[in-house]
């Protein structure tokens, strides 16, 4: 099938045929058929900016060519495509690239999991590894917290929606207030250092606290450097491991490769997802520390933990990340973006914006239950994608790919300028 | 990287990097490179026939020319590679193609969800859905079942090592017998029947029983048709659903497109993976009876349900099987094989074949823990993959990809024999 | 306030005031003033013949003098009415007399916990230390089990609508088939051996299985002897604790003073309750395996495990009990009832009688639902107490205090045919 | 048996035949024969002031004998012992008594419940409860808290090593923070009102919070009354029931007969037990708003009741305390011991003393753990029963009988001042 040439009654296998639970294309109603870099096209030839990136899949923008190159390639030399966990070329290539590349340079030593890629599957395996090395069952996570739908992901997921749909209990969750705002930051620690550390406390000392550095989901809330580095040495002293969730601000999207870099972090457990795949193909990673690398063979597997592609375009991805600077030019773009989204919010008082890097927030939450997702939806009609994050989806979140040039960027941005100016005239 | 240059130090970046849980590389120890139909290939120049087929992953063998031929086109094309759930072209076509090839012609009528691209997460969100409709937490499940490792998937399988690594409970599932020989096929319907319909039996009614056809991972164990058709009409009875994972012995492999056609099921809820993408590309499925699909929207999601490649490759596989005639192609190949083992069973009065279309198990249990191991190594050697399974592993798998011909099926099972032979004697 | 004096509106505070969870007020509406051997007095005159007594607590009748002389004489002397679990004379006096009368004629050694004097209480007792000593969590149960209803004994009780009740999951329980004639005895064991010993039954071994001898709630169901015996063997060869709940069967109430003596069990663990007060005083009993006793001090509490008056009467019971040959006593009256029940069975073909020593039941299921609760209904009428049980009440339970003299036991049964005529003939 | 005659080798029965489980009778190793209002006498001559009055139990001192005689006279004239919960006099008179002389003059519309005669199993009926009005399963306790051992009251009891003993998961509990001075008491209700509202706090809105005005196991902390006003009102801006568990501090201990009369709360559900049975007999009881009462008949029993003896002494005990004053009575001997203690506080700077009505503890943890113990063991060689409560047992505490003249409490606080100047002596 020509990608260009879609089903003459576009939509309709999808009302026709696709369960009720998609959600996306509801907001975003159109055929898709091709993209390229930060942009997007549709069947009826409009195309978009894409500031949305497959929800930071899309760290180096549709189809770069330093990456589709080496996958047609793979795929002309017949390269294994499907290996499970088996030693293959395109593997031990990855591995490498990310050892010399990404580990090596920062002075971390992490032993590499593939699991399932999806990550969910790797929070799983988070999960279940932390358990096995303290010999604990519980975990704590954050208000606000978003880890994957899986049960066991959904159950360290704050979102009650999300969780409700479970329809069984979700258990050995205990979730602890992240410094949003809501309480004071330092009230936050106490909390935690007494649940630690009070034999009446009604809750054990838990085998791990999974915490996001940026919660993306939870409405673009960025946790102070210094409560990141106190939250590590409290869960150091009372012998908890601190896993971090990567999966959306991680690969480069907040700066560093990983976004705990800011502060100074050296995590027992770090999940990967979304971008380490390079150009949005299914790969999971979960980073161990050597020692706690204490797994029987087999006791987590899934069929895709060896999608060789995403090997090969993952290794492109991080060879041309690090060979063309991209870290300092997410900082760059990062400063860029934060001064045109202060002079957006200055267009109405009710307006917050949050963020770092290259991914932020403007909160609508003032401007009413509603406000947000209208925005967006006058942003989809002139041309930018931008989805919606938070509680009652009042934060119009931006995750524009890492790639994306200044005056693209800008565009976006002028866009999103013009809507919220057309929805706050009325 | 060519696919077939690997790193000079073979498989050092494994051992130096990669977690303790990988597990078949320990069992088929070559640093793989390049493949193609039912061959492997190795970079020390090494090959082996494949009846292994990432485990039910390639029943269209490696690389087959008609899918990769629409992958590398749709690359070049700047096709959407990753789009979450929104509309594309290439999503349109997979699911006409679905519905044009396999549910219409067998008078089928289902919704499609594209889950997280892992069988577990498939199985997952059927078990939500179950629940969701039925507004009842419980499922049951079977001894020797496998469903997946994330931890709602976890809690249906009943591998009690893999239950362990959970590290916390798994709730609300209640294990019942299978008719693997063990107890009398019609006493584990008794049984499942007054669990139902006791009101004094310590278990509510469940949401949903699921259930594998063929038993694989729990060692090839086939349900006969008519207990199958029994099961289904106690669940109506009860209003409890019926969940079929055909996520391994679906697509073909055990002759008909759905395994459960052979007992003339309908089921209310099916999970597909593994072959499904076609090219070994990650993509889940769950098929939905309409009236079942009462998900809201977003209720459960994941960032690569949208792996285009996968509807591309997907497509053009079915495609190709129904042009070619697959299905039958398996039934003639399936009695060849039966054949074939009964020969090689014959070998040694205390070894058993059970298995229907393609996919087969050699039950060496009779003959010692660690036999079928050995047998599987040994054939490693002689240039044949098998792995194993069932039950401390004694059971020899063969999941040929579906397209092999006729004289490397042969030439398989020779080694089979072979390798059977050499242990026998020594 | 003297004891035949009630209020003037007799029932009024009850409707005014208690809550409608009340029921057994409900099938025996009735203001009772006084009580005596197996008789029970009404403020309105009436009297009725007592094959109830309280749930099989009043094993020795109402306020037997033998038992009365002492609580009295106790009271006078300001002996301590209630003292947690310091050592006390009276204490110290029961476990004497417990341990010269019960334990020592039947060469079982058993170490005494005293804990919240509830039949539940104790139940969650044993299972609380049967997960310590094993380090395992699951407990295996029966279809038709009672434990009782607090969140740990209601996880091993088999009726639905009191387990719908918790509002809660029940967790870590696994229900297997008691004999009762739904399924063949053997296949019962079949499967409990089967979940014990298949690595891939999906149920962990669990830390005990627990078992009522004779299923009282259930509907009067007798686990035949050798069954019982072949259970303990299973759970030895398996390292599974045995918990035999004797609350209601026990106390010579089967004719042993344990139920399990009519099948040579030496359970590791074993719950007393209900009559072991001797006069319908609160008191509950874990009798435990010495090398089991494996508690730290204070993990199991309760403010009434101490209810001094209880040991009193409790004491003065095994000591009349062993003096005047009850065991013998509750054995020939066993014969009897058993003759004079088959007669009363003989009326109508579609009843069944089941039962031993002095717990009987006569079964009015294929009667139809509603049989058996209007037959206790003509019963009370006049002049007799037998209340309901087993599924959908529909098995009339006889459990007569075991003083019951001959002549009483006929007159009652008498009443049973006299009603039981009346509703068969219309 | 005369109480006062002991077995000849007093503690060896226990020694010999009880389980290691029992512990209070390690603090205070004595053979107890006989009781009298303040003072408990032993088989060797000794005797001790009673501030311990069986953790709470017997408010009204040890066997009163305005009590005493009625039980006596119950039992000559052969009064109902046991009757589950049929309808007798006794338990008519004990309604009667509780609705005129408890609830109608404090304006109380409660429905009564008698549950099994243990606190747990009243808070165990009272979740329930809570679970099915709401139709939510969460519970919220207290950091602190203590509300029974069997498994659904362990749930919501904070005690590590008590819940490490359950051996499973104790599910559907989120413990939030007692205003116990570690955090702003304003911030434990923040935190609470944040969980409630937050569709992203990780944690469903409850069925209902669970509290102790006074937590006495937990160190005697006393909740400020405009805390418990505004956690009432929090509840009911949410529709989350407010469940008070005055088991311990109810029955006139902290002043008024309900804990709660301080802060003006109308409780949804009230649990009571302890000194509710007049005597130290077991009875506990859940008052329920009538509207909620939607219990169906049986949904939640047990054999214990309706222990009549302790409804006889019960209604005794509300009679005399009301004809008494007995409210006033502990208000004043209240400031007494209030004032007693200041002193007694003032001989270190390291303690604290805490409580209120006559519920007190002294804080020895700035002494050191260990040091209560010794001071509860000093006392008890000078002839004072007091035990420990709280984090590590650092905290003293005084429960006298309500009925302890003057006299006798200063006796016991001398010997309380004169065993720590012992200790701080050296």
């Amino acid at each position: 099938m020509p990608a260009d040439t879609p089903s003459t009654a576009a939509a309709s296998p999808f009302d026709a045929h696709e369960s009720a639970v998609r959600s996306y294309c509801r907001s975003f109603p159109a055929l898709f058929t091709r993209a390229k870099g930060s942009r997007l096209h549709a069947a009826d030839g409009r195309s978009w900016i894409d500031f949305f990136a497959g929800a930071g899949t899309l760290n180096y923008g549709h189809n770069p060519e330093f990456i589709k190159r080496r996958l047609v390639e793979y795929l002309e030399a017949d390269g294994i495509s499907h290996a499970l966990d088996l030693h293959t070329a395109a593997k031990a290539a990855f591995i490498e690239t990310f050892v010399a590349r990404v580990l090596a340079p920062r002075g971390l030593d992490y032993r590499l999991q593939f699991t399932g890629p999806t990550g969910a599957n790797a929070v799983e395996a988070a999960l279940k590894l932390a358990r096995r090395v303290t010999g604990r069952s519980g975990v704590f996570a954050f208000t606000g917290a978003y880890h994957g739908l899986s049960l066991g992901a959904l159950a360290v997921t704050a979102n009650r929606a999300k969780r409700a749909a479970a329809g069984t209990a979700l258990g050995d969750a205990t979730f602890v207030p992240y410094p949003d705002g809501r309480l004071p930051a330092e009230q936050t620690l106490a909390w935690i250092e007494r649940l630690f550390s009070d034999g009446h406390s009604g809750v054990e000392l838990p085998a791990a606290v999974i915490v996001e550095t940026v919660q993306a989901e939870g409405g673009i809330h960025v946790a102070p450097a210094d409560w990141l580095a106190a939250l590590q040495a409290l869960c150091r002293r009372h012998g908890v491991l601190l896993i971090v969730d990567d999966i959306q601000v991680g690969c480069w999207r907040s700066g560093g490769f990983f976004s705990f870099e800011r502060a100074g972090l050296a995590p027992d457990l770090v999940v990967l997802s979304k971008a380490i795949g390079g150009y949005g193909l299914p790969m999971s990673l979960l980073l161990i520390r050597p020692e706690l690398d204490r797994w029987a063979p087999g006791e987590h597997t899934g069929t895709f933990r060896g999608n060789q592609l995403a090997f090969v375009a993952g290794a492109a991805a991080l060879e041309h990340a690090t060979d063309t600077g991209l870290e300092a030019e997410v900082r760059r773009k990062g400063e860029r973006v934060a001064a045109r989204l202060a002079r957006i919010a200055a267009l109405d008082t009710r307006l917050a914006v949050r963020g770092l890097g290259l991914v932020w927030g403007l909160d609508c939450s003032a401007l009413g239950d509603g406000f947000a997702e209208r925005l967006s939806a006058r942003c989809f009609e002139l041309g930018l994608l931008a989805e919606t994050a938070g509680r009652r989806d009042t934060v119009l979140k931006f995750l524009p790919p890492l790639t994306t040039p200044d005056d693209e960027l800008d565009a976006g941005f002028d866009l999103v300028a013009r809507a919220l100016g057309d929805l706050l005239r009325g």
